[in-house]
């Protein structure tokens, strides 16, 4: 399992103007800062549109298919949302493997090939890293990929620092902790990525010794300039940061060492009393599922903004397929 | 296996008046005779909607997901075409177990706060007894049972009541002959309960000995006044009923005694014999669905209610969710 | 298994005049010439709406249920697409299965009962031969076959004989080259079936010796004056055809004879030197999904039909669902 991170470095799909195009939606590292405040300036308009009723029609008559080689209930239903919100329609496929099972062996290309005769915009999971991009190589609509395989989950990615924007109001200058499992979750090391295209960015990283960052990450944002350190201390960095960026520390990483898994488990738990250290302002985010990395009587405080950042999700998502489809 | 049909009593969940109000759709015990009759009386303009083209739009822009945690195809989608028959929208989740996975643990709450920001209403199917309680103290939009493990299923018995008011054309003084497995069923047990708020009623239980009618429903019979008794003779009880409402013996509760199951299952079967007893005026109903407890050739007299109780679910539920979303 | 293509004749569905009126959509045969070319009239329109942004309205407010009881995701997915397209709503069931499983056992005409209460047609999908006639006999309502078992899977059948309208011009005169599969593919023996109701058709078998088409087929085109003859020679048949139509060697028919399978798969193949001698108006065909019997650089040809004739099943669909609904 690779991750892929650094291989693309701020080539941006459009140019702004008259005529704003988005044409996929592949790696988070598509994105430069001129996209991002754009694609954000949208997701801002869609939480209006989605407050009213009955509703947009901006997407009506176009077709969106969510192409998933591999379930993802949550991820399949903030698209589907998205595209419904907006008045477009939805072809839904949750055992897209079947085209390319044993017996039959049809290649991602040929299914991609046909299934863009029905519809206008497919949005893909796989379970391989890179397939999303060959199957943009090979459709003439737009593809969103929705996660492939352990690499890459751009709308993810995307939906964290539209958070940390809407919550904290800047993102130049902005101090985030990143706390939990932070050598294998793709969320945290695409946030850190994108964060270091913002300035004086300081980033913190607290997490149990065997699932450390890794040097590709640390090696990245020293290259940027971007400030880190490592801390063994939830507290002290808890009081310093604008976010608490809480992750599940992923029991399938440990294999048999059931004994290591539950040892860095519960190591770092954001509570009350992690609260009680934190600014004002300051608030705690999550990717989710969460199991008790943070406990269910910090839910309660405003500053718990976890299940507004999935939300923000799908207006990050209506955005997009707007973008995709009709343009800016 | 614990039924606990008996634990709410009367509390009606809206008051009656400019601004009829439905907050959630939880328990058959939550409805009482006003909100029954109102309920009703909104599935009778679903009628005359349903038949027209195109099709209504007092749904239009609304949203429904189907959180069903275990699949039921029939239910599913009769909520489905109930929604969009009224120009709703639907996203669709068969596999909702998948949130709260081995590996990811998920609560239920948390579910239902990460959905709940995808749509304006839940249409929930979980495999444990208070699923649908706990669902709807989180959720801020409403939630409707479609099942919780064993004890409840309200808009079954609701389907069920209303069919016997729209066949026979009155609820007080109905004589009604529950028939076949009365020990595990939970319609028959809803039924019964439903019954009781009518005036002058008189049930008959028809059951091989080993799936008898509980006593927890024969005594709550009697302390509301309710006339019931039990007979081995269903010609007899068929001759005197307006309604003869048979079920299916479930194998899988037998376990090893196929048997007793056997023994059973043909102990009480509705064929042509039973209809040449019943009155002209009287039917026969049937939850579905059946094996042959009632024989094929049943299906063509016009007192074989069973398809068109079918239907009248996809009214009630049409009903339900105009009321739950948009009000009296 | 049993293939049934030759059962019935000839029998049209519908008289042409003020009222076209198509029933159900069940056997490849039961499709006369003016039927065909009626259907493909309308298909021809239905290009032209696709098209259009936003898309039609003319089956708005109609409700069609997929019906699966086993997965054909491509298969699903064109006639979603084809209703969306024309504005109509879809209920989706793949696992139909359900309905008749184990414990419970209903019978599909049951089922059939049930469901044409929510929906206005039932595009169904059945692993018993048969099962949509059986379906058709039942229901109030359309039924379309998505494919019955073995035998029949006439949508499939109608998009090829369009293809071959589309892409020569004609059907009178034809010289069509089968290749491959031809004793287990149903879409080559419906094609032979129904290439043989038009006028001076010439067929070439080209088929490893163990899948060599049967005699039934082989019979009926003789009865019908259609000529048609065997040849061991691609390259021959390939360079005198308006059509070479190739089909995949499916492993799952061989059993353990693997080294027969392999055998088979590799004789025939359409790759860049099969295009050198083919003529320029003349094109390859494939019912997808393929392996590697076309190869991947044949593509590029513009004789390569493949990917336009599956886009032509959602024409066929938006065709068939309009005619079943609406009429002419």
């Amino acid at each position: 399992m690779q991750c892929c991170a650094l291989e693309i470095e701020d080539v941006p799909t459009f140019t702004r103007g008259k005529k704003f195009q988005l044409d996929d939606v592949i790696e988070a590292q598509q994105f430069d800062r001129d996209t991002l405040s754009a694609i954000f300036e949208v997701a801002r308009e869609m939480e209006n549109i989605e407050k009213k009723s009955p509703g947009s029609q901006i997407l009506k008559g176009y077709l969106m298919a969510t192409l998933f080689y591999e379930p993802s209930t949550r991820t399949r239903l903030s698209f589907e949302s998205a595209m419904k919100r907006l008045g477009g329609e939805v072809l839904t496929t949750e055992n897209a493997r079947e085209f390319s099972s044993a017996a039959k062996g049809e290649t991602l290309e040929d299914t991609i090939r046909t299934v863009e005769g029905y519809t206008d915009i497919i949005v893909m999971r796989h379970f391989e890293s890179g397939a999303a991009k060959r199957a943009a190589a090979t459709a003439g609509i737009p593809i969103i990929n929705a996660g492939d395989g352990p690499g890459q989950h751009p709308t993810q990615a995307l939906l964290d620092v539209y958070t940390v924007e809407r919550e904290i109001g800047k993102l130049d200058g902005i101090r985030v902790g990143l706390v939990g499992d932070l050598a294998n979750g793709r969320t945290v090391r695409s946030l850190a990525y994108l964060l270091a295209k913002y300035q004086d960015v300081k980033i913190y990283f607290v997490s149990p010794d065997v699932v450390k960052m890794k040097d590709d990450i640390k090696d990245y944002l020293t290259s940027r300039g971007v400030e880190w350190e490592e801390s063994a201390d939830l507290m002290e960095v808890a009081s310093k940061c604008d976010v608490v960026y809480q992750t599940r520390i992923q029991r399938e990483r440990f294999g048999e060492r059931i004994d290591l898994y539950e040892e860095a488990r519960g190591k770092y738990i954001v509570d009350k009393d992690v609260l009680k250290v934190m600014q004002k302002h300051a608030v705690v985010m999550h990717p989710l599922p969460r199991l008790d990395e943070i406990t269910v009587d910090v839910d309660a405080d405003p500053r718990a903004a976890y299940f507004r950042q999935a939300k923000n999700g799908l207006y990050i998502r209506m955005a997009l397929l707007k973008l995709l489809l009709v343009g800016w």
